[in-house]
Parts: structure tokens; sequence; C-alpha cells
């Protein structure tokens, strides 16, 4: 049985070692369908989106990698980039393919009845694969935006054997250090089916894929009611959980700050990752941020999420695991449930606090950048060019 | 009790005098906040969206009014543009104010904190009275987009005392004639928080705001499995049902073609107006369409729309409603139900037929519209210019 | 390319073959957690349910299957209640195990923590063999209602294993011939875990046990929004749909009258069937419903239900599914949609009574089975003894 | 500005005043319409109940009333039953009628086509509130679960005619000192149209009625998504919040333990009570809780559920609202949600123990209770006799 203080103690090891990837697209201006408002100093180029997501790493010292999108952070010499990631002490992290901004996917990428544009759609990922090659990226990750508005307007079944076609193609494209992370979302850009509409379709195609496929959760991606915590825990079961795309929800894929909507329950998915020893570094799950910043300000909200993160684990390494079997056991009900709540009752920032001053980081991450002087600055430099959004 | 006869005579009566609303900007390009498609031959400025919205009205002879948005369709001269709609067969209808696209609305507009922005919302809407008056419009259509996206962002209750004040000031603005219709709508684009989420509140402030303030329902702002049909008889039974938004909807508001989702409900909708009397020209409720053509061809979308509407419509004007009274007196579940579901089996296509015939209009205005080659003409003269959409 | 006439006989042909499965508890009393009502001349035993079904399928002709519960339908002398069902003109068909009325399952069977309670959950399933073995029926339905109510109630990821435990032994037991079809719920009658909550958990489960495993769908067994008929055309795809339960619902698992909330989706889950070519009697799908009756009549809302299925298949049998596959190929979104959309909004009730009729059977079932005065007799006759409902 | 310390004290004060109304029935058996598990030491009477609700209040301090349920507990003599739980130190309060367990409720109560049936359930209000003079009650709840399954089973805008006339007999019938608080539901125990589905119609009727009826929010009976906080600073801003039914859900109306499924919700609906000043015992706004202990144990389920909603009282109380203010005039998005977090993130433990020590109560009640030997004196106690359960 482990004392509180050995579970600190574990704690205070585990946290010192997770990381969180964050999007470079997350640092340009977002919005919904009505709107995308702008804000003064967002980047517009790549260059100055890794230069921002560095301050969060800066000040938390848990967000070490950058994803990229293609073909929005298409540079023309990628090792420039990577050395000017390497400069502001990060690295380039997962590649994520764009299917939903060509007027040829209209009605579909991977999917597509058209060959012709599902030759494209694949070609893309060849292009993706180039990419990963030079800044030494592993992961690919695909969101297939591909769907349908109304019922007939195509063939629901047809649909999923292109689907699985194509992403054989780019399957066999891969070096043998690589996988594919893929993505499922409940709906939007489609309203009436999408193609990977929910975890078991994203399990489905990795099955055939073979053993480097592996699902993408998000955590906006389900119907509302969707028990998420109990999809991590079937997909470790499974081994075939390879990402989280981390964010927040009230009704849709609102893309809101991780642990704004409802922290209980990013508690009790960090609880299914830490049962399932999947916090390891070596662990293969990748966690990352995928969010938009519409009316915060965006580095102090990627701070914010990450801060979030921090806080769901630590209370998850928190739980008295051995007086929760006991519980669970002896099938008293209240006093499982009551393990749980203990821990989450526990207010960790003074140990995350604690967690970062021992590795020379600020105890309040948030505050400190707020006081950096950081954003003030880039409002003044980043004048002029165009501010980096959705498209660009 | 009356005969299967006089019911099809009754309904070819109230068919022929049926009308629908258009909206401009359904003829120009819409999207998600992933992409916008373009499509050929899409207008390039209210008098071209006129133009576009009359071919509506010329094969269905249901669509005699277009509504206007401000400032999406201002012209330096609305007697022209209505002077264009005279000629093209149509007449301008509703004007809707934009609440969502100046910068400064971020955090809200007629709820702002900010007493010089709540000020300049109001003005926008003394401005849009300024337009009515020009163009003979009676109805001001009011969509709050205002909201919030985190919890303790804004102050709710705070939110909905500026909110009340802002609307008496615009209420207070209009002619003997005139009338505020006021929208609900369940989340998006904020996420935590609309500030008329729903037609409760919309109704609190009509109640406040004087007898010429009235409910809109938008059939696509409601939360999943809200009995939608049920509102139209409650708002109708305490007289505030103003003006209906059709479009459907499989998920949150896709703003697909109206019945493309769930004919059964609409019909159902459509019962409770024939119930409750308000299909009348002069019963206060104006049926308008509001969607978005994203994949689909725009101004045949809008025929078909039309089209379900109207068949939705004769389906409830069939309902034997006198059996329907016996069987539900007698507690007859099946019957009653049954005596619904009769008219709902029936295939109206051919009375729809039939009465457009009757009126010198084409049976099938889908099929006559596509025949016209109109869209051929403006794909080819439509070149160059910048093509309309939200926001232009 | 088919003509319209060439469909209509091929529409004839399959519908003619077409069999539905009826439920025995469905014609007993069934109710909400608030009250039971009760109902004059409810079955008393197995033998007057038989009875009860019999008589769908006497007016139907299209229902000669009465799938039972075990323990509910548990008799003496199973080759008796055989032979009453082979007098009555029907057989017994799947067998339903219930493990969801032993104080003991409370905290779960086959997952159960404590392991001699999932032996006995396993034993339960081998006393259904033995029944399944008496009656001739090939089909285990495993509906789980195991699950949790509180987060850490129990461990989400152990009860898996032992899950996927039990249901070894349990097929390992299985005879040649016979297959488990493995049913999945979104929620109830536990709130906060489901242990086999979508079908994506039920195919892994299959997958594991082997290839005679397939996933049941219940049409009411979804979270809010779900594409239905695309989870079907998936498990045609993968070739793991063993049966359906049918039924309808508005909020949750309402188990209403098939196709009386939303015909059109039942219609698009017919389509996905008639595409997937599973209509056909030996494709290995069995139809079943999975209804209650709270407030209708029960011979009456099963007749009306299998109505509403054949329906639906008339209409999905009568899509022009080459001017479909045309229209999709060529992207004219609108032109799919409406291929679709005719079938839906044929009025098929003459086709279907020209069906019934050429075999010998009443044009309009409900009508025939309410004037043959069997409700009267058996309102009559069954008085005294317990009614029938769940959990008798 | 007000101090940590100011923050704190005014915590203390607040929270030695709340008051928790606790519900009889909680104390009896209750489970899904699959199966209610009996539980040893269950109450047999309303006596009994007393007794349980007692213990909550002895180790708690704040749940000095107990709601009854008519006819669940009617007993002979109500002055006795009034002096036990003087006795037992604590008084009846709040009179819920039932509408939902008598055969000719089948099709509806105050609502019901016959005007035989709606006089006799009006008559069943009367009867309780001959009950409330009795027992010296002031608040008759309304729960009206009359509702149908089937579009055109009745008219849902005549069934509202009915209930308003229902309504105004039952409120003529008040005396002066009376209030009825009228509660709406989602859906369930009916399917298709419950007749008071949300705060808007209750609040119709309400407003109907007069000053002395108010709207009754059950924090489970919404739609999903729907933001629980906003209706109640809407009701508190015009007048008519009456009281709260508490409980906790995922999905449906699950009446788990309140503050079990989302904490941060029961949070932010606490945080518009303090901000309403709604949380002065003189508010007008009863705290009740509504719960069903399916699985756990009934007496420590209310204890833990008082101490839940203590606990979200004690984060509100803690908010400092002037920094609060400050950023959201500020426009400052992350200060303004972070404010409320902070509050949130707070371990409130040690507060609420060191304000029931100071009160002479046990810092942790539920423990205290569990060691109390209560729960195995009434197992031992209580054989024999029918437990009480939602019907007895």
């Amino acid at each position: 049985m482990s004392t509180p203080d050995e579970r600190r103690t574990a704690a205070l090891q585990a946290l010192a070692q997770q990381t969180i990837e964050l999007p470079s697209w997350a640092f340009g201006n977002a919005g919904t369908r009505f709107k995308v408002f702008t804000t003064q100093g967002v980047p517009r180029d790549p260059f100055e989106k890794v230069s921002d997501a560095a301050q969060v790493h800066r000040v938390t010292g848990a967000a070490p990698r950058v994803s990229l999108h293609v073909p929005w952070d298409l540079v023309d010499d990628f090792g420039k980039l990577a050395a000017h990631a390497a400069d502001e002490g990060v690295t380039l992290g997962t590649i994520n393919s764009n299917l939903f901004q060509e007027d040829e996917y209209k009605l579909g990428s991977l999917t597509n009845a058209d060959p012709a544009v599902r030759r494209r759609a694949v070609g893309h990922h060849l292009r993706c694969l180039d990419v990963m090659r030079e800044v030494g990226s592993t992961d690919l990750k695909i969101w297939l935006p591909d769907g349908t508005n109304y019922p007939g307007q195509d063939d629901l079944r047809g649909r999923q054997d292109r689907l699985a076609e194509s992403l054989q193609e780019i399957y066999a494209a891969l070096d043998p250090d690589m996988r594919i992370v893929l993505e499922y979302k409940f709906f939007e850009p489609y309203f009436y089916a999408m193609d990977i509409p929910d975890w078991g379709t994203s399990l489905v195609h990795c099955l055939a894929l073979g053993e480097r496929a592996m699902v993408v959760l998000d955590t906006g991606h389900h119907a509302p009611g969707t028990n998420i915590e109990f999809i991590v825990a079937q997909l470790l079961r499974v081994g075939r959980l390879g990402a989280f795309d981390f964010n927040s929800r009230f009704y849709a894929d609102d893309d809101l700050m991780v642990g704004a909507a409802d922290p209980f329950q990013l508690f009790r998915i960090m609880h299914e990752i830490v049962r399932g020893d999947a916090l390891r570094p070596d662990s293969g799950v990748n966690f990352m941020l995928d969010q938009c910043h519409n009316v915060e300000e965006k580095i102090p909200g990627q701070i914010r999420s990450v801060m979030n993160v921090q806080e769901a684990t630590a209370k998850a390494l928190l739980v008295d695991r051995d007086a929760l079997a006991e519980a669970q056991l002896a099938g008293d009900v209240l006093a499982a449930n009551g393990v749980l709540m203990d821990a989450y009752s526990t207010d960790v920032r003074p140990l995350l606090a604690e967690s970062r001053e021992s590795r020379g980081l600020p105890a309040d991450p948030y505050r400190a950048f707020m006081a950096s002087g950081y954003l003030e600055q880039v409002r003044a430099e980043r004048v002029g060019g165009t501010q980096a959004g959705w498209g660009a």
C-alpha cells in the first residue's frame, strides 16, 4: 500500500517527464464560420509560430514539440525551420495533412468518387512524408474531413472502400520508423455522414492497415454524452491509442481550452492514462493540444491549457490506487467513488509549483509569461504582412 | 365531418396562398469555418442576388419576397433595388441586422460590457430601420450572435440586463407599423453561453418590449431532441410566433435544405401551423428560409426547399382533423397516430403539380428551372468581380 | 438500367420473402421506472404470448418467428411450447439471456468483480444454450446491461478484461451451428459507463471471439445524432452485422414502435440493407422488433411496427439505384439526393396491399386484426392469473 | 475590494446558514425500469424515512427539512408524523403531488382529454393542500409527468389549455401563505412530448397564475448541452426561481448524486446563486435534493450529496467578485475565467471542516455517520414489512 508521501513523490517524478505537443495553428487567428477576429501580434509565418510556441515551453518546461500543418506551414527550407526551432529550444513534431481546403475536395478527398482526386489526395500525403523526413518527424496525423451533407449524395459504403484503398497506398509509403495516427470526428465540416465518424471506424481501418496505424482521440469529436475515458481505456487495452488532440467543448467541436468546460472529465481521462501506464514518455501516446483561441489571447491560452492538463494529471497521479482497488473489489460504491473524488478535490497547484521550481521553472507560468513583455514586443514588431490563420 | 374531397379542395386553396420568403444570402457562397467553396455563377451584388431569388419565385409562384441583410446588401439607392425587384416580379421583405462581423463585437454587441459598443450596435439597428423605410419593409429581424466562450468571461445576468436596455432603445424607434422579430439560438458562434439561447429567453424579452416584439423560430437552433412543434404550438398559443427560419439539421446548426434531414418533423411543424390557423397570409407568421448551400447548387437548392415546405404543408392540410380529434378524445393512441401517419404517407406530389398547373406554373419547378438555361447563362455572364458570400 | 416496372417486380419478390422476428415480451405489460400500466387481455404465460405473436403473423405473413427471454419464458416442457408455436403457425427463434434482474448482478454480471457472480452469469448462458437445443434455436442474443453509475465505482478496463473472459467461456460452449449476437447500448440501466456502450466495443469482442460472434444493432441504443445507417453499412462491410433490434426513439431508449419517430431514418437504414444485399433471407441478418407498448395496445402495436418496416423496405427497394449511382459519380448532389427522396416520397401502401393480397393476406393487416374479435376474446378469457411483464 | 480573509469570513457565515431539503423517497428503494434492487435496512413507512433523513441533518447540520410525497407518505395522523420529525430534530417541508401512478393517468392527469380525470387530478392537489395545512407546509410542488408517446396521440395545444385551467383551479385553492412551485422536465415518462418540457413553458404557466407560482429547476431535466446556470440567472432575474431539485446526470434524468457527474457545473450554478443573492435563507429559493440511490447506500448517499452542494457553495462564495468584475469589464477573457477557476481549484474541505466544527458538528459527516452504527442498527431492526420504494 502506498502512502500519501510516496504518491506525492511518484507524482513529482511523472510530472517532470510529461510532455505536451503544441499545434502551430493555435498561434494564428481562428474563428467560426461567422467571423475570424484578428489579434495584434499574431504570427505571419511558420517561424514566428514556432517562436510563439517556444514561449509556452520556456515557462512550462512541458511543451517541447511543435506540430506542423501541411500546406499551412510549408517553407522553402525545412532544415532552416528545424534549426530555428532548435534555437528556440523546441523540436518539430507531428505532421498534419490538410484535406479540407482544395476546391476539388468539396465532395471528398481520400474518399472522392473521382479516382483522380483521390490520387492527388494520396499524393499530398506522400509530400507530407517528405516533410517528415526533412524535419525528422515520425507521426503522420490524418484527420479526414470527408463526408456528405445529404442522404444519397454518395454511397456510404463505397466511400469506406475507397478510403481503405487510399490509406493503404499511404501506409505502404511509410518508412519503417513512421506511423499513421488516424483521427475520427462525429460531425463537421459535413453534416449528414462523416467518413470516419467514430473510434470504431478509425480502428477498423487501423486494423486493416497494420501495426503502425493508431487511433487519434480528439476530445471534442464525440456525440453528446459520450464517455471518452471509456474509449481511452478500450483503445489502450487493444493497443491502438496513438495520440490525443486535447481541447474542450460544451456543444460541438468548440475547440476551447482543454479543461475549461469539464475539468472533471479531463481528470477521468488522465486517470485512465495513469491506470493504463500510458503517461510514460515511451508509451506511444502523443499528448497534443488542438484548440482555437477565438476570443482569448493565443500564447496565454496555450499556457493555461498546458497547466490544465498538468493539473488533471497531477490529480490522477495522486489517486490512492490501492484504496481504490480495495473499495472496488469490495463493491463499496461510495467508498470507491470517494477515493477518486478525494484526489480530484485536492488543490494540486502547490504541488505543480514545487515541481516547476525544482526544475528552475516559474511557479506560475501564466503569470511569468504575462510579465515577460513578449506580447507587447510582438505586438510592436509584427506590423504589416498577413496574419496566419486557418488557411494561411 | 369533412370528406377527402373537401380536404383536397381546401388544401388546394391554402397551398395557392402560401408564401415563403427567401434570404438573399442563400444565393452567395457559404461554408464552414474550414472552407467556403466557390461556385460558378454566384451573384456579386444585391441586384444579382435578387435576380436569382426571382427565379425561385418564377417557377414556384410561392416565393415572392426577398429578405435582405444589412450591411451585406447595402446599396447606394434602395429605391433602385426595390425597382429591380419589382421588375423581376418580387418584393423586398424582412431586414436582418448583422451583429457578428465587426471586430468590436468580439465580446458582444447589444450585450457588450462597453456602453460605447452597445451604442454603436443600437445605432446599426436604427440604420436598419431607415433601410426598412426606404424599401417598405415592416419586419426587423434580430438574430443576436452575442455570447461567451468561457465561464466567468462575463456576467450572464448583467448581459441580460444590458440586452433588455438595448432592445428597448431599438423598439422605441420603430414606426407604428413595424415590429421586431427576435431569434434565439442554442449555441454558435459562442460556445459557453449564448445570450438568447432558447425560446424562453426570447419570449421574456419580447414580453418586456411590447406587443410588436415576436419570437423567431429557426428550426436548426435547438438542443438535440428538442420537440420543435411543441414550441410552435406554445408560441402560437401565447400569440408570439413572428417568423420561421426554415432549414434542417442532423447535428448542430447545419443549415441544410429544409425537409432534408427529417421530413416527418417538418410535417409535424406544419401540422401545428395548420391546427393553429397560422398558415393564413395574414396570420402574422412569416415563413422564411435560412440556409447555406455549401455543396449543392444554390438556386436549385432554394427551389427544392420551397417544394419541401409545400409538400409538408400539403400533407398537414390533408390530415383528417375530425377523425384525429375523435381518436384523441377516445384515447385511442394507435388510431390517432394512424390518422396523422395516413396524411404523412400520402404522396402529395400529384396534388402540388395540379395546384401549380392550375395557376400556370410548371408542375415540377426544379426540372423547369434546370431546363431554363439560367444557370448556364449566369455562369457565362458573371465573370470577374467578387462573389457574394457571408461577409460580402 | 432498370425500369420502374422492373423495380416494382423485384420489390414485390423481395417483400414476399422478408421476415421480421417478434419478441415475446412485447406482448406483456411494459412501462417506465415510474409506472407499468396494466392492459386488459395481456398474456399470463409464454403460451399466451406465442398465441398473440402468431396473430401478427396471421395478418401480415411476415412475422413467423418468436424470440424468447430466459428466464421470463422458461417453461417445464419446451417441446410443448414449440409444438404450440407450430400449431399457431410460427416457430421459436432467438434466445435472449437476462442479466439484469438478479440482486447479485447489481454491480455487474459477466463483468462483476466477484468471480463467483461471473461464473453464475456464464452458467445462465449455458442454460440458454440448452434451451436453444430444445427449441432448435441457433442465435444466442446477449444484451449486456452491466455498467457503473459513478466514476471510480469499478475499473473500466478491468471490466473489459473480465467480459472478454466470460464471453470466451460462453462462446466455447456453442454448438457448431450456433452463434452469439452481441448487443451494445449507449446508456441505461447504468449511467456513468455501460460495459458495451457502442458498436466499436461490441465489434472488438466479436473479433476476439471468432467468426460466429456478430454485432446486434438496436436502433434505440445510440447517442443523440448518431448516423445509424452508417453503422449498418460499416458492419455489413466487415461482415459482422448479426441482427437488428428495431424500435424508435425521440430521446433515449424510448422503445417506441419502429418508424414512429423518424420514418426517414428507417428508410435510410433499409436502403443500406438493400444496397448491401442483406435483405435476402440467408443474409445472416436477423430483423427483430424490440419494443415496449406502454400506452398503446400491444398486438396492434406489433402489427403497425411490422407494417412500418415493410413500408420502409418497399421504399428502399424502389430506389432507382442506377440513376442514384450515376448522379453520385457525377457529383450532382441535388440529383443524387433527389433520386433517394423520390423513392421515399412514394406512397407504397398500394404496393404492399397488392403484395399481401397476392399471397392471400389481408390488404390492411391492422384493420383485419382489429375486426377479428381476437382482442375482445382474450380480454374476456384472460381473467385472473398474473399478467406477463418485464420480470414475469 | 474584498481580501481573501474577508471572503473566507463571509463564506463561513453564509455556509452556516445554508440549508438543503431532503426528499423522503430518497431513503426508499429506487431503480430503473429494468430492476429495483433491494437494500437491507430500508425504511418501511414515512416515520422510518423521517428518521433516516434526520441522520443526515444530525451529521451535517444542513438538512433540517424533509419533503413528503402524496400519496407515498400518507399517514393517518400527520400531527404524529410532524411530532416524530420534531423529536428527530427536523421539520416537514414541501409537499409533492404524485400524478404518475394511477391507471387513469395513463394518457394524462391535469391535461387529460377526459374532464373527469382532470377533476380527480385537481382533487388530488386539494388533498395535498390539506396535508400542507396539517403539517405546516407552504410549498406545493407539482411535477407534471403528463405527456404523449406518439405524434398525433393528443392535441399538443389543447393539452396546454387544459393544463392552464387545471392549474388555475389549484392555484385558486391556495391559502395566502402558500405557493405552487412548478417543475419542468425534458422527457420521461413520455417520449414524444412532455406537457411541461422546459423552463419557458413552466414560466408561461406561472405568469398566467400569479405571483405565488414559481418555477422548479431539476438539474437533470434538460436537453444535452443545456446551460443550466443561464436558466438559473434568468429565472432569478425575472423573480421566478422557486426551488431546485438537485441531482446529477451523464445522459438523461439519471438522478445520481448531485455533483457526481459534473462538479464544475454545480459550482457554476451556485456561482449564479451567490451572484443573484439567492443563497440567503429568505431568498425564496428552496434547495432540495431529488435523487435515486440505485446502487449505493441511501443515507450515506444523501450525506455525500449535501457535502457536494456545500463544497460547490463554498467555492462559489470564495470567488473574488471584485477581481472578476474588473476583468470582465476590461474584456480580459483569460483573467476573468482565471478568477473563477481559482475559486473552483481551491480545496474547500478544510474550510467546511472548520465551519462544521465551529458549530459542534463532525468535520467529516460521512465518516461520522459510517462510524455511528446506525446502518448496522436499522439493518438488524428493520426485518419484515415492505420496504419503501417508488410507489410505496
